[in-house]
C-alpha cells in the first residue's frame, strides 16, 4: 500500500531533506518516526530534495507499507515520534503508480525577505535579509524576462543533477508588506539553487545596481559565472507541489506565522 | 546621557527579560553587548519585563552612559555583540526624566495562535496552538465584556507585583487569516500573565465550552481560581509601547515573518 504525506518543516535544524550518514536530515527524522509506527525500516521519497536551511510548508512524500495502520497513525502517530521542527499535516492512500517526485507537474516556492537596515531577530533563519532599500517595481520588470520557457543554466548550481536546464517558470510575483518582501514562484521544476540564484539576481536590480534588461542578458549568457552569488537559504519555503487531479491530494496549505501588519 | 533603545527578540532562547544569576535573559545579553561598546557595566531598564518564551518586536529599554559614542554605535555596534535572537532596531537620546517603564502610558501585545489539528512545525515556539475549531464571533462577543476599566484579579498571576489589579483595556481585536488567529490587545498596563490568561479564557468560549457572558462573570469573581489555566507563552509578542509625543520616539514596528496567505 502506498501512502502520500504532506510534510511541514523548519529547515534550520536539519541538513536538508536527503538522507545522510549523520542522520540529521528531514528524511532521516521522518523515516525514524515512520519506522517506530510500522515496526520496520521504511523508505520515504519526497517531491523536492530541499537544501540545508530551506523550509517547507507543502512538501509531499510517499512511502510503501504492507502493514495495515489506521489513518490517524500516519499523522498523529508519526508526529508523536517527530522532533518539534517537523510535522506530517495530512496522509492519504494513493495508487501504486503515484510517485511524489515523478508524478508532480509543478512546484511552488516562496522566498520571504526582510528588507530593513537591522538584521532579523524574531525570525532569524526564517527570512532572508537585505539591508539596503529595494525597488519592487524594478524587480517586477526584471522578473517579466524570466517568465516562460528558458534555459536557466545561469541560475543552476554546478552540482545540479537535472537532465535539462530548460524549465518553464509560470509565476514570479513580488509583493511588499511593510519591510517584508515575498517572492512567489511556480515552475514545472526548479534547478538546484535556482530560486536562491534568481532572488540574488533580482536584488541586484532592486538595489539599482543593474537595469531590468540585465535579467535577459543573464539568461542568454547560459553561464553560472555571469550571475550573482547564491542568496542565503533562510527565507526559502517549498510551499506546494501540484499533481494530476486523479490523485485527489489536498491543496497545499498556505504559509503561517507571526504576520507582518501595518498597525501595532 | 540617557539613550532609549527599540529592542526585538525571539523569546525562545531566553529565560525572559529580567536579569538572573545564570545570565540567560534578554537583559543580560543586552547589558553584555552594551558593556562591550561602552567599556564598563551599564544597567538597561525595559518597559515590559516579559516572561520566558515571550517575544518582542517593540520592547523599549533605556540606559545611562557618560561615555560619548556615535549614534551608529548603539544600533550596529551593540548588534554586533548580541546573539542572533536579539537586535536593537533604533536608538535615540532622551531627556533625563524619560523612563522606559514609568513614562509609558500604554502597552500593545499580540497573541498569534495556530488553530488546526496538527501542531506547528515551521513556527514551533513562535505561535500558540489550539487543535479544536474556534468560533471567532463568539470570542469577539466575549472580549467586548473585557474592554474598559476593570479589576482584572481573575487574570492576574499570584506573583504579580502591580500596585493595583485595576487596568483599562482599550483594544482586544481578534482576526482570522486561514488557520492563524491574531489577538491584538492594548491597555495602560497589563498584570503578570494577564494576556495569556485572557487568551486562555477566550479559547474556552471559542471552542463552545462557555457562553460569551461567562467573561463578565469571571471579571466579577475577582479570583484567579475561577478562570482557566495560563495559556502557553509561545504566541505572545510585546509589539509596542506608547510614550508622550514630547519624547519623539519611533512608532513601534509591525510584526514580520513568513506570512500566511490564502494562495500557495
Amino acid at each position: 500500500m502506498r501512502i502520500a504525506l504532506g510534510v511541514e518543516y523548519d529547515g534550520r535544524g536539519f541538513s536538508g531533506w536527503q538522507t545522510q550518514p549523520k542522520g540529521n536530515t528531514v528524511q532521516d527524522a521522518l523515516e525514524r518516526a515512520v519506522a517506530a509506527i510500522v515496526g520496520a525500516p521504511v523508505r520515504c521519497h519526497a517531491a523536492g530534495r530541499t537544501d540545508a536551511g530551506v523550509h517547507a510548508t507543502g512538501q509531499v512524500a510517499h512511502l510503501d507499507c504492507d502493514v495495515p495502520r489506521p489513518p490517524g497513525a500516519w499523522v498523529r502517530g508519526v508526529n508523536s515520534h517527530l522532533p518539534p521542527g517537523v510535522a506530517v499535516c495530512w496522509a492519504q492512500p494513493v495508487p501504486e503508480h503515484f510517485h511524489s517526485r515523478f508524478s508532480a507537474y509543478a512546484r511552488c516556492y516562496r522566498y520571504v525577505l526582510l528588507n530593513r537596515p537591522v538584521r532579523p531577530a524574531i525570525a532569524a533563519g526564517q527570512v532572508g535579509w537585505f539591508h539596503a532599500p529595494l525597488e519592487v517595481e524594478a524587480m517586477r520588470e526584471a522578473s517579466a524576462h524570466l517568465l516562460g520557457q528558458h534555459d536557466f543554466s545561469s541560475f543552476r548550481a554546478a552540482e545540479c543533477q537535472a537532465k535539462t536546464p530548460v524549465k518553464t517558470l509560470t509565476r514570479l510575483d513580488i509583493e511588499r508588506v511593510g519591510d517584508t518582501l515575498t517572492f512567489s514562484l511556480e515552475a514545472d521544476a526548479f534547478l538546484h539553487h535556482m530560486v536562491r540564484n534568481l532572488v540574488g539576481a533580482l536584488l541586484m536590480v532592486g538595489k539599482g545596481g543593474k537595469p531590468a534588461e540585465w535579467m535577459a542578458e543573464l539568461l542568454a549568457a547560459r553561464s553560472r559565472a555571469s550571475a550573482p552569488p547564491t542568496f542565503m537559504p533562510d527565507g526559502l519555503y517549498l510551499t506546494g507541489v501540484r499533481y494530476p487531479e486523479e490523485f485527489g491530494l489536498p491543496s497545499p496549505p498556505p504559509l503561517y506565522g507571526p504576520r507582518r501588519q501595518a498597525d501595532v
